[in-house]
């Protein structure tokens, strides 16, 4: 049985907080159970040095953990001088996947950074962020619309992220750490809200998994971001 | 008059919440009207190589600022690759401060390292830092008596800390990020509940003050400070 | 067309030359049409600090290029201070696809480090990394075996990388340089000989793709590598 | 009795020697018993790129100590790849402090940058180089009357800055080493002629101090500053 | 005797191969004996910053070595995050030695820039790589000549490098590694192919030597740089 | 004429002052005109880690300038973060030169680090610098000998450096600034005093230079050199 009693099939409990930020041009605080991420996006009118006469904007992401995010602590990046290989593929991942959902040409030439520090972490870090980071980037494209620097929002598609992952020889959906950390599979799922890819990035740990788990893992992931699409929305409404 | 109406010698509303953290061993999430301060205490089981053998224990603590926890974002510090000045500075003097008001020796050869993570930023964040900070230390040594790993709290002092400053030639108490960024003078106090100096910092902007004016800034903290230490009595308890 | 008159389900000519390293434990210069990396495998008795005692042994990748394996020269990142976030995305990649195909306690206690550095680029280079990463692993171990340091090869699966993509609406195999920029799509497979996923990553580049696209890419990438597992043996034998 | 029969309200031997440096726009060896700094003050004409068309200028500090001006050898900050934390907090109060001394309208569009090179500590380093560095910069700024460059000099007051502590339950004057190692509390000011305030830093060492010692301490040192702002004309004039 | 039966007086076996690189203006596989290194030539159209305007080009060289080059594995400097004294130093060489062989004048204001990157070491990599360095910048001044972009070759001397050193008391020419880390003293040698002096860098391991024996270093050095000189001849005519 | 009518195989005014740090084990203040280095010799009773246990010990040294040793100010390393190709190069030389006048076995197991800091340039520091630490090195052994800790000094050679060019196509002694920075040809020589070779670096500046020059250049050398050795000998008695 998953920890508390949850079905393979099912999310954990997930809120999604949109305008938390004080400052932001757009924010959202996402849990996914006891994974907890702050997005924020911010707008700046400058992009970066090799785009600049493109006419075209830029959104990038960069990701960062408390450094007691976890059951025992982490070193500081910003103390040990560099982050972490993991922390740089991550906040790639957060902007590639993101740039795939939004019109740059529309969004005229100017950057919009998501910062995504994980408070609390209990796995599916990443996808949280991601999740969250839509639904900041969503509000900062509104607001600019709102002000009238651009004419309508840039955003594209409707996406979402979840991790889905073999635990047991089972096909779960959304894992926490407990099952993470054990599973023979770990998959990152970046999709639309009618289940086209954006990026799939998977990884057996001991010992290789079949097409047809990939395909129950895939399966399992359209659902989830389903579900994630309709609360972002909900989010973005109030 | 200053903002909401404040009066001179008045701090802002606070209020200070522990045991926010799901894994830390303590924790304070410290908030002075609009700056937020997430504090974390971490035991370690291993003291700095330099204190090895001494048989004594050790506090530090790492200060950092969510990017945009201000009006506009900073970079990262983890991606710039080093801590600020500022970082450094304020980091030392949590560290400098709360190890005054704790005897190390009955700490035990362990560390307890605090993160001060601003996640909102209105002024006044080192002060709230150390107040919260304190929280967060004192439950960590609780807890430590609780697992019977020391006998007693080696907590010695009641200590919080609060700024003051002159502006527009009024001291005042508590300034935010407003008042502070016009101040003639800006000082921070760390003192224990009944008045008694554990470290002070005055500078000023652009021309000196006198000694009759730092009197009554010292006054006006030692009133404050008296305040905060009775609602961080309030949230041990709670 | 495809340049070359290549098909869309061809690799591009590829060598495998195992031994090219008069030093290295094991090598292997993999070249993918105009993409070539020289891979080397050396062998380490110490293993990372937090293995120590731990019985088992460990495997872990560095990718580098050359300044000018490019069109256009890139700045040497050792002059830079750090490794880009590329770089360190790729040879995280490698080393957990090569860890994924080894039996780490077989090993024994000791590390093999995988040097992939690109001397000329042609796009691929990770997928031509690995695949020569596995050869020159393969040698290394046998190498072990052959002092008699360990009993049996600790290799477990016979695997090999492939990358795909969708370019002009057409799903192909092994992409070059001038493709991979066009690419709608781009995957990049970690697989055995008989088709078990040890690692999948795919992106869409502008526009969404469908589940539909990623079984044709993931076919293509099966037929691909088993193509090259039997070359990576052939390498082997002379 | 303190070292060398020393009255508790006496400084130690202090010399200020200006105009040192060969190079250098303004420059003083500033001696306080064992306590030897040279500062030097470059005039550069470029401000920070943050200042650019501002029309004002800046001034800005640095701090070295050279590996051995101590007792046992220090590491060579540039050999370790950076200024520790002491080193940044010391510069960043040296520049603070000279700030606010001179009016930056006047200085006109340009930097003066001092430089304080500890070349033998036996405590006040921090004092000694703002003692110092006053004088560099005031000759600095009169060279450049002289130049013709500006009409005035934008010095605004006469400062110098001098270290107290509790040593024994006794506050005294201008600490050394051995005595700044055993104090129970340590405070760095830094005052015009006259006694008004520009900084003071105080810190309790293991308990906490009152306010009446730190007025004595004040005290002490506004007698100290009087007499070090005395030898600092008197150095400008030879 | 020396290994391979090599006479005191003679090179390794050398071969210089120019043009090997698909995307370098300039280059050449340089190897003497077991010492191999590839060297690109990058024309970039942009100068260092402190030489706009002046009308004027620039040389300058970086050099690396994989890090399983030789016989146990050398940590990435990139990894690291820094490049090695040893490593500086010998690129700092190689640039400021043919720097002395082209009219950087004649070259136009732009750059060239030598990759000197060691595949394999045996002793004499610096040498080698100013050796074939001087290949691939005379071809890529050859290229520019044919772009019409200048109008004659800017290179104005012939030159190459050797090492030679004193082993068992004897002088010998272009040591390799088990001679090199035995030698009582070690010379390289740039030299043009008349004999002029371009560069001389001679240590002794020990013992002092004598200007007797300098002289007879100096005269094998010329003999063997004669030689090379006739090949980089032959390399740039096929 | 040179400056300060000096004639071509004449010497600056050279002082060297040993004994001039309060706290290291042997010290040197070398001045060779306006050139004036702080040398000085700390024992550190720990050796590099690779050397421990071999019953050797180890001498290395570190160079540094202060930011206004120069004409114009240079960025202060520390701040940069890093060490400058020019300054990793120097203390290389002056590491390597001492040790080859040094018996590291009669040392023991220990290490002397020389710690050479430029107060003001020009010209020539890097040879005050390997002259001085000559000194400082010396006395350092000598007060291991009074301590008992070696019986004898493990000095092997009394040598000493000195600069050497070619100027208006005449060969000169000890070049200044002025002169260096016109120079056809710069040669750094470190002699026994006796002549013996310990290490030459002699570079051509635009123009190659011929072996006769090279030959005058070392004659010029050793005349110097002798009469600084002389220096150094007076310098230790008193």
């Amino acid at each position: 049985m998953r920890p508390n009693n949850r079905n393979r099939e099912d999310l954990r409990p997930v809120t999604l907080e949109a305008g938390v930020s004080r400052y932001a041009e757009g924010s959202c605080l996402s849990k996914f159970g006891g994974t907890h991420v702050l997005c924020t996006a911010s707008v700046d009118e400058n992009v970066p040095r090799w785009m600049k006469g493109s006419g075209k904007g830029w959104v990038t992401a960069e990701y960062g953990m408390l450094p007691r995010a976890t059951h025992s602590r982490n070193n500081r990046e910003a103390a040990r001088g560099k982050q972490g290989g993991r922390t740089v593929e991550i906040q790639r991942l957060i902007g590639r996947s993101l740039r795939a959902a939004i019109d740059l040409t529309k969004l005229g030439e100017r950057q919009i950074i998501l910062d995504c520090d994980v408070m609390q972490a209990d796995g599916g870090t990443r996808t949280a962020s991601i999740t969250g980071a839509w639904v900041a980037l969503s509000q900062a494209c509104d607001k600019l619309v709102e002000q009238g620097l651009i004419t309508e929002t840039p955003i594209t598609d409707k996406m979402a992220a979840v991790s889905c992952g073999i635990v047991d020889g089972e096909c779960r959906l959304d894992l926490e750490y407990i099952e993470d950390s054990n599973a023979q599979a770990d998959a990152n799922f970046v999709l639309t809200e009618t289940g086209g890819i954006i990026e799939v990035q998977a990884s057996a740990e001991d010992v290789p998994f079949t097409a047809a788990e990939m395909a129950e893992l895939t399966r399992l992931a359209a659902k989830g971001i389903e579900e994630l699409c309709k609360m972002q929305a909900e989010a973005l409404k109030s």
